[in-house]
């Protein structure tokens, strides 16, 4: 009997005692996002390390100028890992929307089956006790674990992670590993298992032009006095062609075409534009001539409005003439385009186009580089392959058309690619009322774990 | 001796009288956008009754659903004439900026002369009064009046004039006469006196694209959803073309040329366009293509964006596709430019612009179609020459960039064309603390109006 049949024997014996271990869990109301859940957030992390002690890990609340970290090792011989997941959840309200108290976690029956129903139960307390149960039962079976593994909680995920890179650059030699496994994404449907391999990055920046140094009448002076919301309107309309490319010069460059393996890889995931578009009200993919949606999300560069502003926009009507307007703008990037080189571009163009009687002031919020992982590294197709066997379905590689900052911070700080498994359903209703988790998820999610573990451990 | 000469005398040495009753006026705190001031306001137009009663004219207070009317009527021969002013005034917030109290009217020295410093000083008690005490000084010499003269002061000019059309509507009979006299604009300048001759109307519309049916992820979205901020900015660029002239068809329709005569004298008017783009921040015309920066402003139209929202707007970045984006947009309208037809061809431009995934809705905020007054009437020139008699300076026919509604209504209810002619001074401050209105204004003001109906009753 292969080493990982009696690991996955003991998971399904022991599924009882495990969700009423992640129920202890689900029930600290670990919300980072207000300051009066301060205490429960400290008791979620205190409780992870208990529950990693029980099992042997030498673990421990670290604390930062925020909330804790939880850090623990296990392990002494295969390959340097470090897993990572959040303990804290979203904010509940409004409360009222939920059936049941988001903090008293239950099994219910759904027409898609049995689902762990609570705040937290999907992002991230039911995935990161995918890992650790997994750990747990091999621990049980074998006395050791397979491979050399650090555990890395955070409390702050959902408040922005203020405190995350300070304590990975402080702790660099303690959590470097050759692979970080990352549990806070999504299986590509309920039969399909994934590894996220492509993460877009994003340039943001506020733009704001003025024209006349007051607001003025247009009766006064409509006609010959600039309109700072004309003049932003046509620079933004000039950002795209007909086509739907973005026209900075040089936007393009380090922006790779789809290596034809994923290209076949995603045709065969029988992804629905008319579905995906038609939940949002939508029919027809609006992005890049040529690109099907799912390369336009994945695969492909944007550059987005996320918000304007100018000139009178209560009830009613003013005839102002506006002094300034303003628009928040945004860029996904993918490959290895340059987030700093794009927001150069986009104040060049800015610049060029403004009337000699307007002025432009920018405001940077924030840039990260596109993530492309290495999957040309075994280490993926040993995880695909495990993830096969225990879904009975090939795992694909899938990509994301966000950022999930921690990756970009461990290939930054610590020189190290991400794994990106996860279990969690496009309906779990993170950030939203009645958040679920499959019971599926759950417990193929640790049998998942188990076979990777197996997977990648077997040369170490 | 001609029979104004002695009226002239008259008013000159009646001036320190004059002064007081106008003072009288400027101390009622007839503030009529602020229900806790009605008692005020309708003192006020007690207060005028009284005064023109005290004249011989026969004048009461009128009810109206808000703020009393004043309806006085003198004259038994010459020609029919409605004189319009407001005896409302505007709120004096903020307090604070003011450096003497609002309603104690006085006589102050400036680098420019004297002025009269009060709320309502310049707007429109003062402009009103001009006209009164030229008749009451006209009367007190001749013992009637040369024309027959309906007076109609309103109480809500400040708020709106919600009670205006439907006074006009329902006393139609009583206040037609075959030519209005508005004093509520101002001089070309210090020296200069002016007959207004051209308003310009306007169209409003708001208009709401919305793309997604809720507001969108840009990680998830961004690509194949429509972003109804670009879209909508796309929509607006759209509307002028490189040469600042209006795309949407058929719009010119109706523009008339200026008369050769008029273009000649706004040349003399020696406008300087870089003083008063200056004074607000600016240099160059911004509109139309080789029309002058007072062309377009006075004979031109014009399509301003007024506001212009969507998405987030706050502080710092969210990464939003936002459901709807919105603008609010006006025309002002010259000639015989129909604000309903240029409405619809906004409608058709809008809607055949619209990708297949939005909708658009629309929201209308009035019109008014612009107005050209018949200087080829002889009253005109008539008065013109009775203000340059006076000034020593010719008087300018000007045009206004925005539009004076009582003048639409008079033409639209009452089939009446208006003679706009006032004595304000661009610094006069109204809307503003420290009001003030130039005691040569006010005082040479009587006597312009004295030569006007001298002028305009010589025939009659």
């Amino acid at each position: 009997m292969a080493r990982v049949d009696a690991v996955l024997t003991q998971i399904d014996k022991d599924l009882d005692n495990t969700l009423e271990r992640l129920y202890a869990l689900l029930r600290i109301e670990s919300i980072s996002t207000d300051p009066a859940y301060r205490q429960p957030c400290i008791n979620a992390a205190q409780w992870l390390v208990d529950s990693l002690a029980e099992m042997g890990v030498e673990a421990s609340v670290r604390d930062t100028a925020g909330l804790p970290m939880v850090v623990g090792h296990a392990g002494d011989s295969g390959p340097e890992i470090l897993f990572y997941g959040h303990y804290d959840v979203q904010p509940v309200d409004p409360l009222e929307l939920w059936h049941r108290p988001p903090f008293d976690p239950a099994i219910e029956d759904t027409a898609d089956g049995k689902v762990i129903r609570a705040r937290g139960a999907a992002d991230d307390k039911g995935q990161l006790m995918t890992f650790v149960e997994a750990c747990r039962a091999w621990k049980t079976v074998h006395g050791q674990l397979p491979a050399r593994i650090t555990f890395l909680f955070e409390g702050e995920e959902e408040s922005g992670s203020p405190s995350l890179v300070p304590f990975l650059e402080s702790h660099a030699d303690e959590l470097r590993a050759s692979m970080a496994l990352v549990c806070d994404t999504g299986m590509w449907n309920a039969s399909t298992p994934a590894i996220g391999t492509m993460l877009r990055g994003m340039v943001g920046e506020e733009i704001t032009i003025t024209g006349p140094d007051k607001d003025l009448h247009s009766g006064m002076y409509g006609g010959p006095a600039q309109n700072p919301i004309r003049v932003l309107s046509r620079l933004l309309a000039g950002l795209h062609d007909d086509t739907g490319r973005i026209t900075l010069p040089g936007f393009y460059d380090g922006v790779p075409e789809l290596p034809a393996e994923i290209a076949e890889q995603w045709r065969g995931l029988d992804f629905k534009t008319e579905e995906f578009l038609g939940a949002v009200g939508l029919r027809e993919a609006a992005g890049e001539q040529d690109y099907s949606a799912l390369e336009q999300i994945w695969s492909r560069p944007t550059c987005e409005f996320n918000g304007i502003n100018g000139g009178y926009t209560g009830d009613g009507f003013k005839t102002v003439l506006p002094s300034k307007a303003s628009a928040k703008v945004s860029f996904r990037l993918v490959g290895t385009q340059d987030p700093e080189q794009i927001r150069k571009s986009l104040y060049q163009y800015i610049e060029q186009g403004l009337p000699g009687d307007c002025s432009v002031t920018f405001e940077p919020h924030g840039s990260s580089p596109g993530t492309s992982l290495p999957i040309e590294d075994p280490i993926f197709e040993q995880a695909r392959q495990a993830l096969s066997d225990e879904w009975g379905t090939p795992a694909a590689y899938t990509g994301c058309g966000g950022s999930i900052p921690v990756v970009g911070h461990f290939s930054d700080i610590l020189g190290m690619d991400s794994l990106m498994i996860g279990f969690g359903l496009d309906d779990d209703q993170i950030h939203s009322p009645n958040e679920k988790y499959s019971l599926t998820s759950f417990h193929k999610g640790i049998r998942s774990w188990a076979r990777v573990l197996d997977a990648i451990s077997k040369d170490g």
